[in-house]
């Protein structure tokens, strides 16, 4: 059994970094404070005994020998980056679990037959650069180096300069890592668990997701002398779409979701009838063909919507992945760790994405989700309990040794 | 007769500061850009001979004597701050127009009874800094020196340490001043002009003004997990005001304005359900009692749409004026000159606010408007024919002659 006070006292001492007034984390990818991050959780590895390699695009692998080193790893990992307004828990608890594995296997002195991985995945919430999930994404080759190199924030720096800028540019090429293996253990970011009042959620699947740059051109004027009749207000235009997307999601339950989170409005004065407004749109579903049909359904509202205002009306997916169901095998290992421990389980297909659909790509793979309270994630309140995130972590040990062979 | 040469020359130097790549300009009000206009168009009042006056609230007051100098004088003008992405006329052309008349005078040695003043207003834009019309406002009253003061834009920065930092905050009193008559020629920023091919507008009267600052707040959440049933999106519900801020507008034709320009949402984060939005309000009309209609129908719909979906819905008046009717011998003396110099005028109600509306509560005053291309104005491609720039210059000429006395 792990010691759940050991990976508390951790999650709390990285959460600090970019701790914020609210108790919640402010730690974008690529930034000073990701590079502070890094440091601690790789001095954690180190003190551990562990090698530490970094690829070309910032993936840590943190590595424990096994007994036969041609074996390929069994690896758990996640992200430290973090959402603007994001928590100390989501991604952190999936590395500092793996960590928490590590340091328990060492004080028991358990040696594994395979070796044992931890991976810290760069840039995994999307927030400061799109694709999300980047890391992983360029480890499985769901996207190439390059494309991910060339991402900009909103201030036009990009990946590289900034990997280069923080020292966390590796050799090693990314993918070139055979994985036996994959469990990523995580907050649910949703409700289910503690509704149902269970410790241990098993993971059949992530919903597909689809991410895009909409952008809506009018033609700005002066908000007085402009009769109304004249207008090509873009941000009307906008309000207009920005509620289909969320009545897409309604027509596909129960996992249709839409969200429009981000939004530019130009030149964004009060006197001027905006000229061109951006904003991003998040579709998501578990079946692959609802996913699309959403798809469908909006390039069909906004060429209704181009015809019906004469407005120009662009639309660029940034990001989509497929939804993914895990391995039988990995979630099959999760299933059985929880029960022998003892912990009630229940099915929750995840909401969120996670590295582990694209290490589902090169390995079986498998989730562990733990509650969080009121099922909040993405905000500075988010929270979980010791007791839960402990639960989680033994699951995650048990289910490894299942994979790694004791 | 002005040279209207001299004049767009005049036009085209000061639009060079702060130019654009499309042609227009960005000298937001209190930035170096603007200690950059102001001290060229102070260094061209005193080639004119002209003293120069700084006040409190660094409004600038360019004067050329008259024969008798305890007369007050007949005083134009209008500002030089401008959109971000403004035009080189909306204010501009009002300053060099009043510079024009001056240069106009000296070239031909004509004398007036009372002096002649050419004002700059600080910060008419109300685009970095609320409330608009800040100089003129404070000239006239209509706020105190301390609230203006106090604005601060969206770094934070206050109107005060940017005067001084500016160097344009001056000893003068606000208001220790009187004027005689108060005329000021504008770009009509408006089609009505245009569309009647008619080159100057007399203007009776100017919409009333009430500008909002509106916040919902929900609850930020993850935009994968959360079940579409639970959201609290303060974004969706933003978007049903902002609708109805146009449909509130479109009620009280044909004088009723609705325009939302500014927008933030909070956290902006593309997976991340908005947890607050906060954006701008501006409602006008020609009728106050009508404006206060429309303050009432917007009141009414907050309350309708807090009681429906919950959420926290906030709204502050941060700028308002009533419409403002000119004075009947001012809106005359623009009548006969434009008449007499064979131009065709028609009465044009201005729907933007200009420091004429302020100076009206001190003095007679009276506006001009020439037709800008389009009606477009508040817009880089903001443009004006040199014809017009000078028919309305000439009229602006002879109705100062007609306050000052020759
Ligand atoms: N787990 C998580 O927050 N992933 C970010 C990608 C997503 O929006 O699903
Ligand atoms: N003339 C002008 O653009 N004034 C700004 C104030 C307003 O929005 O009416």
């Amino acid at each position: 059994r792990i010691d759940g006070q050991r990976l508390w006292d951790s999650l709390m001492e990285l959460g600090a970094i970019g701790g914020t007034a609210k108790g919640g984390v402010c730690r974008l990818a690529l930034t000073d404070l990701d590079k502070q991050g890094r440091d601690l959780v790789t001095s954690w590895a180190r003190a551990e005994g562990m090698s530490v390699v970094i690829d070309q695009i910032g993936n840590i692998f943190m590595r424990r020998a096994g007994r036969n080193n041609a074996l390929p790893p069994v690896m758990t990992g996640s992200h430290i980056d973090t959402q603007p307004t994001g928590g100390k828990f989501d991604g952190n608890y999936g590395v500092l679990s793996g960590l928490e594995v590590i340091r328990t296997l060492n004080q028991h002195k358990i040696e594994t037959e395979a070796p044992i991985e931890v991976a810290v995945w760069t840039n995994e919430e999307g927030s400061r650069f799109v694709p999300v999930m980047m890391g992983s994404g360029v480890f499985c080759g769901a996207f190439t180096l390059e494309h991910a190199y060339g991402a900009t924030d909103v201030d036009g720096k990009n990946v590289k300069d900034e990997l280069t800028r923080i020292g966390y540019i590796g050799e090693q090429k990314c993918g070139d890592h055979p994985i036996g293996a994959y469990y990523e253990a995580h907050i649910e970011q949703g409700p289910v668990l503690e509704n149902a009042d269970t410790v241990i959620g098993v993971v059949p699947a992530v919903l597909g997701l689809s991410w895009y740059d909409c952008t809506v051109t009018g033609f700005e004027s002066h908000a007085g002398p402009t009769p109304m009749e004249i207008r090509k207000d873009a941000l009307q235009v906008s309000t207009y779409i920005m509620q289909e997307v969320v009545a897409i999601a309604h027509r596909y339950p129960p996992y249709g979701r839409g969200t429009v989170g981000q939004v530019q409005v130009m030149p964004n004065s009060r006197n001027v009838i905006p000229g061109q407004v951006k904003f991003s749109i998040d579709l998501r579903n578990v079946s692959d063909e609802t996913l699309n049909t959403m798809h469908e359904d909006l390039l069909a509202y906004l060429e209704q919507t181009r015809q019906k205002t004469g407005l120009r009306i662009e639309l660029e997916r940034v990001s989509y992945f497929p939804p993914c169901p895990f391995h039988p095998e990995c979630v099959g290992n999760v299933r059985d760790a929880a029960d022998a421990l003892g912990y009630k389980t229940m099915d929750v297909v995840s909401g969120a994405g996670h590295d582990a659909i694209y290490a589902a790509r090169l390995a079986p793979a498998g989730m562990i989700f733990v509650p969080c309270k009121d099922g909040v994630s993405h905000n500075e309140i988010e929270d979980a309990k010791p007791e839960h995130l402990e639960a989680g972590c033994n699951v995650l040990l048990q289910a490894m040794l299942a994979s790694a062979g004791a």
